[in-house]
């Protein structure tokens, strides 16, 4: 089968199909013919991890596609030809991929396999953030910075339909912005133009917002201190802004009485993974089935134009997921 | 009555024995004569503030003595003559107090006022951290740094006999550790001949300890980062090593996906320790009761005394509590 790997640690060039074996559903797992994978920044730091050793794998966590045979008795449900998406732990970039069946999400009917593949990764992570780690309540007011991209747009969505927080968002451009307005976020902050700690002051009386969600890291960390709440919450899932702090005040830390956590969801463990999938089945799905809440999908490349979908990334060009198309 | 305020904030010698009027017991409150109260660290950095304006407070925020009147028809059973013990939001260091009748403890028969006086603050504070801040669970490894201070020999008990926990703590003096085996715990480490960090992971079989309570802060950072397993929660609730922490690697945050926490007991809502104190009676008390943990007094210094009291706690030479004593 068609496969996307690395010759060796590296740019976006350094992304190359090759062919494989096509994989082995062992027990418990499924075998899924991939119609479409997407990019996540996980994949880009796989692709330049040097400390990556040959064989390399193959690229991707994520997929939406067809079961072709079901290796799990405890899920007779997945009958080959049922339609799924989910997480893998790799081998997304590619026409066949094993799967974990207990991380299965059946697609509904009406949606593509391309929308389909933009939930997996954005969507449990939003929800793993907002509830299990940030424990989101009503009435609550959320901070989200990238607020149009994969995980912003979902967690824009989650936080204003299901729990009808507050949103607050940050975005670089009016035109990110205007679309997380679409989405439902309350209050827009263009940060190129804005501090966004003031206008987050002033918007929440003083009182700052009860969680953050931070993709960004060292560049905001003070600005984010200023907007959180006494006793709030602070998700740190990215440090696309710099991973180094260099003035951390613990005492501000105690007398705000701030809880900080570093998360990735990628590492986690099998069980983890499992138990996160069928609580998102269970209490998000009926959201999708009646289009109350979107896969946002915003560009859709084919395998084969992996680097250029990888720039794209790169360039933070995309409002929403970026799609792998696999050729039937 | 004869109370504890101060000239002006700045050092020991800032304190003084004023003459105040015996406090109005408001509805909710109990008025309590003082038998004894204990020394915070609290008490110290508001001696110091010099943000504090006139009238400076009595200090104090921890008393033991008997209810004189009942102002809480919900609390009808703590009757005049009743012995109690609890938090007061400052006041404590005088010979009368009034003191939120949800946040009395009352004492059982065989416990002297001295004793009662070293429960509050500190076996609060060990409660909330480990319990509903640290979430230990047993099997679990806890690491105590000043294992033999007024928090530290509160936390080794409940974390041994409430939850069968590993227990690891470090101190700076042999005769410390001594002192935290007899109460439980199971690993020692003298801070100043070795490197805690290095015993722990070895301890661990390299995996590090599922939560830290730190009082210490920016000097021991590095270290208790090491320590930490992955998942690991750890509490802040003191930064007696400093508070500016030079470098902080947040990628590493997420790698290990650390929760992090600052917190204060003091400045919490009413209804917070009234809950608090609520679980803990109910919790905890039993253990004290049947003598299976104890308050550890160090040393009891006369109302008098309070500046040499304060200079005592400065010199970190206590093993568990410094108590006041206020003359019949």
């Amino acid at each position: 089968m068609k496969a996307v790997s690395i010759k060796n640690p590296g740019g976006s060039e350094a992304l190359e199909i090759q062919e494989k074996p096509i994989p082995e559903a062992k027990e418990g797992q499924l075998l899924v013919k991939v119609k479409a994978s997407a990019i996540n920044r996980t994949d880009i730091m796989t692709r330049e991890n040097k400390q990556l050793s040959k064989p390399y794998p193959i690229l991707g966590v994520e997929v939406a596609g067809v079961v072709i045979e079901n290796n799990n008795v405890n899920h007779k449900e997945l009958v080959p030809g049922t339609r799924v998406a989910g997480l893998v732990n790799h081998g997304g970039y590619a026409e066949y991929v094993a799967m974990p069946s207990d991380r299965a999400i059946i697609i509904p009917d009406n949606m593509s396999d391309e929308e389909a593949a933009a939930i997996p990764e954005v969507f449990l992570t939003a929800y793993q953030t907002l509830y299990w780690l940030g424990n989101l309540k009503p009435e609550e007011t959320v901070l989200i910075h990238a607020g149009a991209s994969g995980v912003g747009t979902a967690v824009i969505q989650l936080a204003k339909k299901m729990t009808k927080a507050q949103v607050i968002v940050t975005a670089g451009s009016d035109e990110k912005l205007q679309f997380c307005k679409e989405l439902g976020a309350d209050k827009l902050i263009n940060y190129k133009e804005e501090e966004f700690d003031q206008i987050v002051l002033d918007y929440t009386k003083q009182k700052g917002v009860d969680l953050i969600l931070d993709f960004i890291g060292a560049s905001y960390w003070k600005k984010n201190f200023n907007s959180i709440k006494t006793d709030g919450r602070w998700i740190v899932i990215g440090v696309l802004g710099g991973a180094i702090v260099e003035n951390v005040n613990l005492g501000m830390l105690l007398q705000k009485r701030i809880t900080l956590k570093g998360t990735l969801l990628t590492p986690r463990s099998d069980e983890y993974k499992a138990q996160l999938t069928n609580e998102f089945i269970e209490n998000v799905m009926p959201y999708f089935e009646k289009k109350l809440i979107k896969p946002i999908v915003d560009t859709i490349f084919m395998l084969e134009d992996v680097a250029k979908a990888h720039r794209y990334m790169e360039e933070s060009k995309n409002t929403g997921k970026i799609i792998l198309k696999i050729k039937e």
